[in-house]
Order: structure tokens, then C-alpha cells, then sequence
């Protein structure tokens, strides 16, 4: 041991959307509308994690970064003129809720913006995103299977899940099961522990639970509570599956393919507002707690 | 008179990275990262527009923007399933801070979206912005001294003012004085009055002037409080003019260019964290008010 400590902060527990979403008047987002206090208002996906306190790497960088930024102590400037304790950032891939963030991060700050190739080809093709100048943020192509440290003692390896491109890249046909660089988990290692952060995944692989068995703390797709969700609720016509995501509960759910992992800590992340496990106390959030996962909230911070 | 009454809600003053800026110790973030109560937070510029205060028209969208729905209680989605009072987004150019809310504008909500057509042309080369899908999101183009109605009772028209295209689109050398498509104003008429929104503005000009004795309410360009700002803190090697933004004091400032204007209500907005006229009580915010203008403020109501 080197006195390093593995901590991540859960900057947004939402998915794309976040609770409530700006135009949604589902049974969740109602209630946090109202005010209610058991639905408690979530911003989308992005965790930031450090093995000293002092350097951050963002995972993901979502449409709220920028409140996030002002909500989190640890990431505010310190010392002199302009700085940040984010040197980092690494997006998942090429999601809105996962790069949008990345138009916060302008001002001429010193930066490196870890993807891989295909999403650092579509952030090329988006001019945009040219606000983080070449000469100050540097942009570096990672390799699925890589293993690289964005920051001292903090080591880092993407992996390909199941899953399927961006929504906003959907052309003809879309398979929800493809295994490339378009659905990518990322499996951190620091101060001899290790988290696993997996924001989107379309169904269990032996790989997958090979490096589940491995972890200590493994934060997983939590979109929705099942599969047949968004088209009960009225909010869309596609399953769980289709959007890419396991459903919490029922056949093929995350909830049954992690029962195995009994020593492992279990986190749901990247929520819809769609999912009822929001509401606190409601039965599907107590059938999520009895079996042995937390659902994240903005401002969570891990322990690994 | 027919009952409508021209209102506006400022969702956003400050200027693009809003305060606190994410990376920035400058005396005024300093103040408010420390929670200083003489420094208000601000978001990123953008304002809401309505005559019957059912239906609200956007303009800019700033990256804030879910943020800022959030705290605005007019714009929440009334009745059942998906809905919005945002019916219409007009960003007057390019400019991150003024587009980049768009992104926040999906979920399959229909809108307007009117622009000018270079402002289009850039958003249509950006594909993430396809986000708005195109059979629900109608992009409409506008062009300078057009006037239309993006909704029942409020006439809109844009005008050119003097100012640069957006810094991620600069090359070569930057003339500041462009007057075109890039930095444009906009005339909102409606219920028997008129307000301007000019957040951008890098000097007065004849027809400038002729629009401000017309109109009722004028919210203008308060991103500097003097030419030399941003070199003096340290933040940055621009003066304002090249900066594109007459500063609020000194020689050709819009004080000075506004003081003939006895009978307008002038609103700073689009004020950059840098300005010391955000420290309520400093002579800089005193020197302000006794110049007859207010700075606004996240959340303002202004009934024209």
C-alpha cells in the first residue's frame, strides 16, 4: 500500500434526461415536479474518480457537468487564476449524456480527453467540440483491452459490452447486441482495489462476470426496473432490450445475473426517470435493497 | 389591447461559463465559490419571451438550460405524459453558450427551432444536434429584418449588430466589427410593447440607436465593465472590442452610448464572471445603478 485510496463520487445517478426530465410528466418525474421528497432530483450519468483527492478523471461528461462541477467541493478550483482538479476526462462513448458535458470544460484548461478511436472520430466530426483547443486539450485514442493510468496510481482498461450505437447514429436496421467500441465498460484498479463503472449494457457476458467476480465495487446499467417499462408507462415503443439497456428486475435482469456475486458491492447508476426504484420506499425500490444493491443519488461517494 | 402582455423571465445572466466559471479564481468567482453572499450564482445567458404566459419562446439555449427549467416554475410540463410551454427556440448565433441547450431539448418534444440560416447551416454540420430529430423539431430559417410570429400575439424580428463570429468557428485573422448573420439582436413586440435582447454587441450604431428610443425594455450586452478586464486580472490577452462586447464603462462604453436614454429600461445581461459590477456593494455595481441600469439576475420576471 502507498497511501493511495480508491474513491469515486457519483456526479449524476440519471440517465439521459435526468430526474425530472425537462418535458416528462411520468409517475416519477410528477412527483419530483411536486416536490416530493421520496423522488429526489437526479442529473445525468457522470462519476468522477481519484486515488489521492487531489486529480480527478471524469467518466463520462454529461449536460450537467457543469452544475455538477459547482455542486461537488472536490472538484472546485483551488489556489490561484485558472485551474481544476479535473485532469481528465473519458467518455464512455459518443452518447449526449455522456460528451455534451465536454462543452463545459472549455476556458483554455489544460486537459486530456481519453476515448476511444471511433468516439474521438465522432467528436472530430462534430466542429463544436473544437472549443476544447487542440493546443491545450489533448486528445488520446484508447484501445478496448488497454491498460493505461489517466492519472498516478490510477489505472484504467475499457472493455466492449453489449450494446448499440448512439441513438442519435441510428441508421436503418439497429442491432442492440453488438460487442465493440460503441458500448464500452471501464474497469478502474487503484490503491489495490478495483471498481467497475458499466453505464450501459444490453445483456450478460462470461466476460463480464469474469471481471465482476474480480472487483470490489461494480456500478451498473440501472436503467430500467423491466423490461417492458417505457411502453407501459406510455413514454415509448421500444423495450429495455432495444434501447440497449438489462432491465433491474425479471428474465434476463441485472438483479439475476448478479445474485452470484454475494461479496461484491452493487450500485445502480445511469436511472431513468421512468424507473419506479426512485421513489423511496415504494415496493420496487425495496425489492431492489433486499436484493443487495444501492441506486445511486447525485453527490454518492464510494469507498472502494 | 387584447389582454396579452409581453413578459420576460431571465434564465440566465451571466456570459458563457457562467459564475462561478468551472476553472476560475478570479476575484468574483473566488467570492462565489466561497459562498460569498455578495456574489449571486449565475448560469449561462438565456432568456424566456411570452405574451399570454402559457407559451414560452427560448432565446439561446444555453448549456444550463435543464438547470434552468428546473428552477423556473413556467416552464415545467403541465397535464399528462410529455408536454412543455417551451414551444419555440430561437439561439441568435452559434456561440456554445447559446446552442448548446439545444441538446437538452430532446426526448422527442415537439418545437420550433428558428435561426438564421448561417446559424442552421452550422448546426446542420454538427450532427449531434440531429438529437432534434427532424420530424418533430422544424427548423425554420429567418432572415435579418424578417418579422414573424413563433407564437400567437408576439412578433419577433432579428437585426444585425456589430460583432465576430464564434470563437470555435475563428480562423485567420477576426474582424471584430462584423455586421451580418453572426451577432445579431433581437426585436420582441407584443401586448402594445417592445424589448430588445442584444447579449452580444461590440459597438453602437445609427440604426442601433433608433431601434433603443423605440423600445420599452432593453437588455444589452453586460459581459465586461471595462475594455481592459480581462488582461488586467490576468484571465485572458483580448481587450473586449476584440472580444467582440462594448464594455458597460469608459470611452465608447454603453453607459456612455445608452445615456440619451432617459425613458428605456436598461438591463445588463450576459455578464462574464470577471465583472466586478457582479459584487453587490462594490463602487463598480454602485456606478452601475447610478447610471440608471440593472444587472440581472437568474430567475428575473420583467413585464415589458
Amino acid at each position: 500500500m502507498n497511501g493511495l485510496e480508491l474513491r469515486a463520487i457519483v456526479l449524476g445517478s440519471g440517465a439521459g434526461g435526468g430526474v425530472p426530465q425537462w418535458n416528462c410528466r411520468c409517475r416519477v418525474c410528477r412527483l419530483a415536479w411536486s416536490g416530493d421528497l421520496r423522488v429526489r432530483h437526479r442529473t445525468q450519468s457522470s462519476l468522477a474518480v481519484s486515488v489521492d483527492g487531489d486529480r480527478w478523471l471524469l467518466l463520462n461528461a454529461s449536460p450537467d457537468l457543469r452544475r455538477q462541477i459547482t455542486d461537488t467541493p472536490a472538484l472546485h478550483p483551488r489556489g490561484e487564476d485558472r485551474q481544476s482538479p479535473i485532469v481528465a476526462v473519458l467518455p464512455t462513448n459518443a452518447d449526449v449524456d455522456h460528451v455534451a458535458g465536454l462543452l463545459t470544460l472549455r476556458e483554455r484548461q489544460p486537459l486530456v480527453l481519453h476515448a476511444t478511436r471511433s468516439t474521438l472520430d465522432t467528436l472530430a466530426a462534430n466542429r463544436i467540440f473544437d472549443v476544447l483547443a487542440a493546443d491545450v486539450v489533448e486528445r488520446r485514442a484508447v484501445g478496448l483491452g488497454e491498460v493505461f493510468e489517466p492519472l498516478p496510481g490510477l489505472s484504467i482498461e475499457l472493455f466492449a459490452v453489449p450494446g448499440k450505437v448512439p441513438l442519435w447514429l441510428e441508421e436503418g436496421d439497429v442491432v442492440t447486441d453488438l460487442v465493440g467500441e460503441g458500448t464500452v465498460g471501464v474497469a478502474v484498479e487503484g490503491g489495490g482495489r478495483r471498481l467497475l463503472y458499466v453505464p450501459g449494457c444490453a445483456r450478460m457476458t462470461p466476460s463480464l462476470e469474469a471481471r465482476i467476480a474480480a472487483a470490489h465495487v461494480v456500478l451498473f446499467d440501472g436503467t430500467l426496473f423491466d423490461d417492458e417499462e417505457m411502453i407501459r408507462e406510455g413514454l415509448g415503443t421500444k423495450t429495455g432490450r432495444r434501447m440497449g439497456h438489462m432491465p433491474m428486475t425479471g428474465p434476463g435482469s441485472s438483479t439475476e445475473a448478479f445474485a452470484a456475486f454475494a461479496g461484491v458491492r452493487k450500485i445502480f447508476v445511469h436511472i431513468n426517470n421512468s424507473n419506479p426504484a426512485l421513489i423511496e420506499g415504494s415496493p420496487e425500490a425495496d425489492r431492489i435493497d433486499a436484493a443487495g444493491w444501492d441506486v445511486a443519488f447525485d453527490g454518492m461517494e464510494i469507498v472502494a
